[in-house]
């Protein structure tokens, strides 16, 4: 997309998107993040609690005090005032996990319609990890023979360059239909679409996908959109991190065995008294090292 | 709102919107619809089909083209590409029917927070009316005592007055929580909010509120809404006239009474063998005299 | 609704579900809820789990543990799997504030095809009490001249009961159509409707409308559902109280602070070399005295 | 699923939904369609209805003449109240179409959790068609070389069971993280979820991928729950076949060229004053002849 010459506008503008819209920033192998459109700045946000509080409210709060109360106490429908649209290319197992956030508007590549073009995604080698024993999910952050690498790489190459060739056989030379010949095609095939959500689910996306337990790739795309959410609404990005991404919570059972803590017991007693154990305790006691530094 | 100095931006711009965008429209007595934001355009509608369809669909359809089979087929899912922002005040009542569209957002005035405004909706004389003989919803057309219109609106105005002067009684002078004095206050009291819809949602919105079973009070902010669309995306607006508003749904019942008048029938013989009886005929009746215009 | 004769079926069941259902709780002077149907139980929520962690997940967690760790890891969508209907009954303020939860289905009576009722709400005179002061939104605990509070009570059902004749007088004997006539009813009038919900939305609604900060009114009605959620999926409401409603969220400034008084350092200094101040200090103060019980 | 003993309940019975329950129709080579639990009868949207409109309906309507006339107008929201929720098990790429319908709850496999099957869709013979000409989404009706069929049945079996095995080579001898692994697999690599959906919705979905431009694989899988829904909520679904499924959508041109037609001008002569041209002439003339019968 190249950049149209700018042009005027009556609509609320946030000078920090404004820079960055069109620009594509690079993800993965062949993927990327584009911020085509955004409606609304940190302004706007503001100016919506104001409908629901009150003018009064500005005795009580500057902008960026409300702002920070309304995230703080969970008044989440303020932030859907401002929307934001992306467009995206990425692996089809990242549009997978992706999609699954419901509020949201999405047109996607069609592989009914089109061809599907070779662009498949293959791991960087410092990316391919050994399963983790200690999470069902994720992958081990134990070094790997670089041969091994190595040669995880070299097969998924193959394996896409084989499976394209019979792809292009089928859709290609046979004529088959393309919606059926696609169905050979990998989940490591790139696709495209364009993405729209409010500033509310996007936080709710963001503090799911940029999780320490999220996969990998799709971390990835969820760091670029907020890289562009810190530009474009700087003091809900700000409220965001404060209130929620660095944001701990405790249970009732911690909140028991600290109130312990806290009173003067040993941690491992203090644990004990409020039934903390098994997964339960090491949870816990990993929220404490945090707590400490 | 006044209007700021226009800014420079690299967004979508629609002339048309821009044109309206901060202007109040004044609906009722005391109601308006105001734009205050908007994003994207008729083109931006097609540019999210293209991404679907790929780009080869440019040779079979221009932009207009594709637009008009999109809505025709019921290809939503660009249309959500667009979205647009309100300011609105309406009486309570109007408020209520509003909310039920659920996929939106909204602020609106809380009376928790703010002291309830001196502002109720008296209709006017001509817009008093009886209640419908053959429609259970809604008002009869047939004309009506000026008398009686004068009593009604005297009896309206003067229930108003006394109570807001319980609600300023209870509030005010006795100090008792907005949250329980705002009880007595009617439906016809006057709110507020802010209301962000997408373009898809905005048409379906439309479409029931437009028809002639709306109530008019909520009918007349479904004109302003669809007035400032047609400015905003004039393309997708066309479209949606000539394929939804405009258009005529046959059950199966009524394509088959159809089929027989097309090969000669009479119509009542017609109907009958088709099946159609009661309140279906006289709806399939209504739809033929449209039809034969 | 009488309760029709218990029938077989091979769906899933909740022992403490079938017990109450048809069960009208009275909420208010003339309000009520009754859970009519519902869907699914804890072992679904469990069951939808294992569907996406595999069979292999039954090695790491008994049922329990399992709900219990979804509900801690904000694994939300297996708790919609289960689906819960109530016909309830309230004055339309509270139903005002309920339909805001939009992820819901709603059939609400119509006061354009129905006579409104002569069925409004009065507050229990130990209910009605003054502004809070430190609180925009609520009401103040101090106690209040029962003078004034039998005058208000006055006040309201006076109104009530002229205003209702003037409904009367209107959609009665002048004929006016009822969608005009009932403009001039209060927002105290009960309304009725059947709302079906699914356990994580409800989860989300209770977490929302049993806060303290939420007006008393819905807030009972809350607690109406709340009580049959305890018996109709035990197991998972267990685990929101320990999770969700007994939970303690602290914010990134909150944990730095905390840290800093776990090192030893004393409460005041620990705050404000945290940079916790105004509002947010009183809320960490808050917070830590719950904490330490 | 094996069948657990009959149990009682006071909830609403659809005898028809009993009968099918835990019951798998096979779809596809080795997908299929569970029903698993269900909410609501064709008598609870019914009541629902009256909620709204209140008891004096019962004079004008019987309920099937309720639920048709709600049906016919668009009053959605009492199909809302009836939830049914199924276990199905699909290729990805079916997966992939399905889950764009977002008002639904979803619990699907996943494969960072679990280790992928052996089992991918290969199409019947039959099944495996050419592009279509005319249609840029489908298949082409005309007869194809049977050994053309069989080389690409042959292609693709080949390709999944060597993928299959760099799969295994991956995840199982390398120990590679699932979560990558996994990117080799194709999108004919069946999945399974748990889905659960209210009526209004499956019967939108329904009409959707029921239409015959909707890919066949997904198409099997909407006849399979249309004809569990069938016995579910017969009236239900006799209504959305009368006003839904067999309806005819007539835009503002073709209602036009209808009239003159009606009118007694020949058909050549009543589009083109109508202003029906190309493809919309085309899909106006094949509506015509259906109608003709």
């Amino acid at each position: 997309m190249h950049s149209p010459p700018p042009t005027t506008t009556r609509r609320s503008i946030s000078e920090g998107a404004e820079e960055l819209l069109g620009r594509e920033v690079p993800i993965l192998d062949l993927g990327f993040v584009q911020p085509i459109d955004y409606m609304g700045n940190d302004f706007d946000i503001v100016q919506a609690a104001r409908v629901s509080y009150g003018p009064s409210t500005r005795k009580v709060h500057d902008d960026r005090g409300l702002l920070r109360y309304l995230m703080r106490h969970r008044h989440t429908t303020p932030f859907e005032m401002c929307e934001v649209k992306f467009r995206c290319k990425m692996p089809i197992f990242v549009a997978r996990q992706w999609i699954r956030h419901r509020t949201a508007n999405v047109n996607e590549m069609s592989l009914r319609y089109t061809e599907a073009p070779d662009e498949f995604y293959v791991p960087a080698l410092e990316d391919i990890s050994i399963q983790a024993k200690d999470n069902k999910q994720g992958r081990d952050g134990e070094a790997i023979d670089p041969a091994i690498r190595a040669e995880v790489a070299r097969l998924m190459r193959a394996n896409q360059e084989e499976t394209y060739a019979i792809y292009q056989r089928l859709a290609g030379e046979l004529g088959i239909a393309r919606e059926l010949a696609r169905s050979v095609l990998p989940v490591s095939l790139y696709t495209q679409w364009i993405w729209k959500i409010d500033l509310h689910n996007l936080l709710h996306f963001l503090s799911l996908r940029l999780d320490p337990h999220a996969q990998l790739e799709i971390r990835l795309y969820a760091e670029a959109m907020a890289a562009f959410t810190r530009a474009w609404v700087p003091l809900a990005s700000e409220a965001f991190d404060d209130y929620r991404r660095q944001a701990l919570a405790l249970s009732r059972l911690e909140v028991a065995a600290l109130g312990r803590i806290l009173g003067g017991e040993d941690e491992a007693s203090a644990c004990e008294a409020a039934g903390l154990k098994g997964r339960e305790l090491r949870e816990f006691t990993a929220k404490l090292a945090a707590i400490r530094g």
